[in-house]
């Protein structure tokens, strides 16, 4: 049986919809164009920005005369009313940042993860970084809203354990969440790394965002990312994007299959190795290090550059692969918008995207009817982690229509 | 921007919410209970039970004794308070339902889809017929809430346009919804047929359902729709649920490729046709002729039944296909239960679903850990008409908490 709604859920509702209609204006915003903007009653508008003021989320910037009449109070968000941490724990990096409220990172840092993580020792690692960087300054600690992580998946985001992702050797059932809150005295929040990216979408976006895009995380591992209507979509377990299992059609592999899942073909390790296989390079002495496969994939896209077309024909076909999985998910969940973003994909954006985006519009596979455009994710290389923070931020500030319903 | 919210729109949403409340509950609900199940103030509760009585929806049916205090007077649904017109378009026959508003039909009739239909004269036949089911006794034409129709996609909902449907030659761009609401003077919503099955089984639920779960379609072609947070998914365009371009992995087809669409590779047609193919039986005159399909397609289920190893064999491996991609979707949007229907599946039911149960259990390419699911369709052959009655109710009477938002 569904809730029903009242007064407090309405008024705590609304306070974040102003929040955000002042976040989202690049130019600050008066009450009268709040009211406009949000349907609101000026009453409403009016006391909602009190709070927020009282609260150092939201400062009047001076004043707008506009036409006849009274002029304007304007009113802008206070990007250092609040700051939170983004951690993106990769099998290659760890990458810490702490962001304001306006999404900018005022503080970073990265550091390789240990080739055999021992998870007591990453926990560890994570504090003390996590420590050093909330030292620097300009943040005011006090003003932290808590830990944002992005693991890789599988995770269980609802007790905050990190179950047993593939490319984590050694992790099993790390309570993470739990460790990393206890050693520093802060709320955190674990989500899948794609989640995170699609939640910094979100949360980041300057322009209007569709209701539904994919996001396509271009990693050690593929994931496809999803925002439904306007939000985050988790799944049932919280493991939504797992898009590495589609399988695609192949001219034919080494081993004599001629199909294989998009997560097996179009991975860094996966391109290191077909060079290898096709004798283009000596196979790696440890094809799992991801330290190993990230220095050898560079060298590739280096001799890629240079001209050579046996290595180009690999990262094509790469290309192609993903083109294909990415129809199906466009026919499958009728989206026209596919965000392209992940620790490697800055690497090979201007070779693939191009390429991707030709296969799937031109598709005779395609069903739907509208174009589907590939866009850049907003957050560069440290999606996951600016994604990590913007969790934080997102659990607290964002409206959402579901949070108006009683609480069963 | 998001909208705020206000008084209007929730008492709107909040009368949708006890309706449904009082809809839900098997044996009648005292409005004690319905504040209760609802959260809703009691005064509330009060005021929009008597609304619901004014209008017919809901009467009150006797009183119950439960401890001390006064007995409570019990609510229910009347079912012939409202009913709705269900049409599904489907290349081999016209389905029409007319339902009450508990969802139970009370009148209906198929029709031989024309071999190769005129739309023109599709839609005079759907006019006729509807208005000869609604001449049938019992049946209160003032009640009648609307027409929904389940067509093939690819559609265009907004518009009330079937587009160009693979399986319906010589359909492009028809205003179905437009020609049917001048025609019988009746509101008329038009959805893809999965997404018309999804919405029955929201609608018609008598257990608690899932907040996401996936629908295969079992058709002349499949389809895989969607319900996602508790509402049907349809996508940008109103297109979701086009599982038919995933690709799955084959030991080797006929023409030596080792891939393909399940969209073809495990529908009725295809597998009548690969039957040919081994020698099994003569090939079909007209291949897309749909009712020669289905009776070829019937006469290899009786051969399987007999104990016809190579046929059993190809059905086998048809639901191989299907647990394959259906492991994909689970991948990817992290659900756990699938309910399986619509026209072609009652004929397999028994036999595909406990193997593609199996297979998507036991699969290693599975990543979410906990155990899929397997349900039966709440409505039989006739779950995309009986969908259709239901997108008509959906769209008047369901609670919906983006329906709380102010509208643009």
């Amino acid at each position: 049986v569904r809730k029903g709604t009242n007064l407090p859920a309405v008024g705590s509702f609304n306070q974040t919809v102003v929040l955000d209609a002042i976040r989202r204006s690049r130019d600050g915003i008066s009450r009268i164009e709040l009211t406009e903007a949000t349907g609101l009653a000026s009453q409403t508008v009016s006391n909602v920005c009190r709070r927020l003021i009282e609260d150092g989320w939201v400062s009047e910037v001076g004043k707008r005369i506009e036409g006849p009449g009274k002029p304007r109070v304007m009113l802008e968000l206070s990007p250092r009313g609040a700051f939170a941490v983004g951690v993106h724990l990769d099998p290659a990096i760890i990458s810490f940042v702490v962001t304001d409220l306006s999404g900018r990172v005022v503080a970073s840092v990265r550091k390789r993860t240990p080739t055999r993580p021992d998870p007591e020792a990453v926990i560890q690692e994570i504090v003390e970084s996590v420590d050093e960087l909330l030292s620097a300054p300009g943040i005011v600690r006090s003003k932290v809203l808590g830990i944002g992580i992005a693991s890789p998946g599988p995770v269980d985001p609802r007790r905050g354990i990190v179950l047993d992702p593939p490319l984590l050797e050694g992790w099993r059932d790390v309570p993470l969440r739990d460790a990393l809150a206890e050693a520093t005295g802060l709320p955190v929040v674990l989500e899948k790394d794609v989640t995170s990216a699609v939640v910094a979408e979100l949360w980041l976006r300057t322009t209007e965002l569709p209701d539904n895009f994919a996001f396509f995380y271009f990693g050690s591992g593929i994931a496809i990312g999803l925002a439904l209507a306007g939000e985050a979509y988790r799944g049932d377990s919280g493991n939504a994007g797992d898009g590495g299992t589609l399988y695609v059609p192949t001219a034919g592999l080494a081993d004599g299959r001629a199909a294989d899942m998009i997560g097996y073909l179009a991975t860094p390790g996966y391109i290191v190795a077909e060079a290898a296989a096709q004798g283009l390079r000596d196979p790696l002495p440890s094809p799992h290090d991801p330290a190993a496969v990230e220095e050898a994939f560079d060298a590739l896209l280096r001799r890629a550059d240079e001209g050579d077309a046996a290595v180009r024909g690999i990262l094509d076909r790469a290309a192609d692969y993903i083109g294909v999985a990415v129809t199906s998910v466009v026919n499958l969940l009728d989206v026209s918008e596919i965000f392209v973003g992940g620790p490697y994909w800055q690497k090979v954006a201007w070779r693939f995207q191009p390429r991707i985006a030709a296969l799937v519009n031109s598709s005779r596979d395609r069903v739907t009817h509208h174009p589907v455009r590939f866009r850049e994710a907003t957050v560069g290389d440290d999606t996951a982690a600016v994604g990590g923070a913007c969790l934080v931020f997102d659990a607290v500030l964002s409206p959402r229509p579901s949070s108006l319903l009683i609480a069963p």
